[in-house]
């Protein structure tokens, strides 16, 4: 089983892999680095691309921070004891201009105490502004494949996980067509080793490039005018709502005084909140919003 | 001392005075109105105004809920006891076109058991796009006299709660100039008699048109370019996220099912996230950067 710091080597590579896909597929944008320190220890790399072709702003993030862990968070993490803790991972969106590509999300990450208690948490999700019902399908396919290299349970037990976890209650909305979730995952409770479950999280990690750039590829060169710049900006309004709401990962980062610009990276560009919007009946727009749901089945 | 029915329809006339001074300032905008009624009991009356000459996008809401709270609840909220509740009272939060104008938010509460126990609870703050000195000073000195004739201590006391509470510890900013906030105001621990607290609450009411009718007409027609409009822009993204992340009102309301689109009117039309945005040194966007903090004495 790879060590700690071949587990931090490891989200190093892929971060640059992903940045390069990018980039390339991208043929304007550029990634630009802000390297930081962790007021606890340890710090990361916030890589930011902004105006580029295709994505209007995405950031691929890459952080390792250590410090100590008091009993009270300890208890809350529902942990045994106090001790020094790592936490690494990376984490990913990216926001397109063309309202035709979606918005996706990555993250994957490690977390261990120095009394060798550890887990593995992440997921991929996918937030078409205009849901394209075969996108979505080869999305969830390959995430299947993907889980199916490990263990034939994964897929249909992570797909629901992101159906409960990407989800505004106020606004009985998914968040998009979903993806998976994973949260602490370790050889006792899955009865799957260590390198096995390590193996699984780089899977999902390498899975990201090739879809992407994808639907970068299919979508960017789709025609678009006013009304869908109009609603894509609506979408976003509920991306940020999600995030500052209810994503674990931002309240998380926000309350242990984590760099700020890194955290909300995942905000959009623009966003515009007009009150009790209703999109016309029928139309495309309320397509998609019919798709915002939990329980659809794209492949099983 | 009024009742209870008296309390919701001086709120109700509150709210129909409000709109009558704002539509009038405007001179162009009509607040559109939806009554709607709560899962538990009671409702509201949301009033919105769009695309105005003045507002852009604003709220004026009344609302009078009722209901019976359990044990847990009545707990969590430093109750002796469960049993009926009825909370009413107006927000407004307004957001103009021109970034001269600032952005203003107000909100008066009471809240009530069955058992007697009740407090009153709201607050005044100004968020300047650009902070106009004389113009905060007008706006606290008017909140001071507002406060004076129920107690000597009353804008002091709360002027300091408004700059702890309108804070964003993320970005180390207070949301704007501040104002007064006041919570859980009764007799006992105020010794001032419940309708003297009512009268003082009263008064906040009816400070909000004479001060905001005059920051509108001061500034609407101060002229402003892109760069200004880049710049409110840029600030409404921090009101979003004060909103999302820490104030307790739309918090309480998206956890007890409040309705969505009433609650989040507080949420400005349009938003841009920019990363790691900095305005140029000694501009007029960083001196307003410099005017949000906490402790500035604008008239004591």
């Amino acid at each position: 089983m790879a060590e700690k710091s071949a587990i931090q080597s490891w989200f190093m590579s892929l971060q640059d892999e992903i940045c390069s896909a990018i980039e390339e597929t991208d043929k304007g944008g550029a990634f630009y680095q802000d390297v930081w320190q962790h007021h606890t220890g340890g710090g990361g790399r916030t890589r930011i691309l902004q105006k580029g072709n295709i994505i209007e702003k995405g950031g691929v993030n890459f952080s390792a921070v250590f410090g100590a862990m008091n009993e009270e968070k300890a208890k809350a993490l529902n942990l045994p004891k106090a001790g020094d803790f790592l936490a690494t991972g990376v984490s990913i969106v990216m926001h397109p201009k063309n309202p035709n590509v979606p918005i996706i999300h990555m993250n994957i990450r490690y977390f261990e105490m120095e009394d060798g208690t550890y887990w593995f948490g992440g997921g991929i999700d996918l937030t078409p502004h205009y849901v394209n019902k075969e996108q979505a399908i080869f999305f969830h396919k390959t995430l299947k494949e993907t889980c199916q290299k490990t263990h034939p349970n994964f897929y249909h037990h992570y797909k629901i996980w992101a159906d409960d976890y990407f989800f505004l209650p106020h606004r009985q909305e998914t968040r998009g067509v979903g993806g998976i979730f994973f949260d602490r995952l370790e050889e006792n409770e899955s009865k799957i080793s260590k390198s096995k479950l390590w193996e699984f999280v780089q899977n999902v990690g390498k899975s990201f490039a090739p879809i992407y750039t994808t639907l970068m590829k299919e979508n960017a060169k789709t025609p678009y005018g006013d009304r869908e710049k109009h609603w894509q900006l609506l979408r976003r309004s509920r991306y940020v709502e999600f995030n500052l709401l209810y994503d674990r990962g931002t309240k998380f980062g926000i309350e242990t005084q984590g760099r700020t610009e890194s955290i909300l990276m995942s905000l959009p560009p623009a966003a515009i909140w007009e009150y009790a919007y209703q999109p016309e009946p029928n139309s495309k727009e309320a397509e998609t919003l019919n798709y915002l749901r939990k329980g659809i089945n794209w492949c099983d």
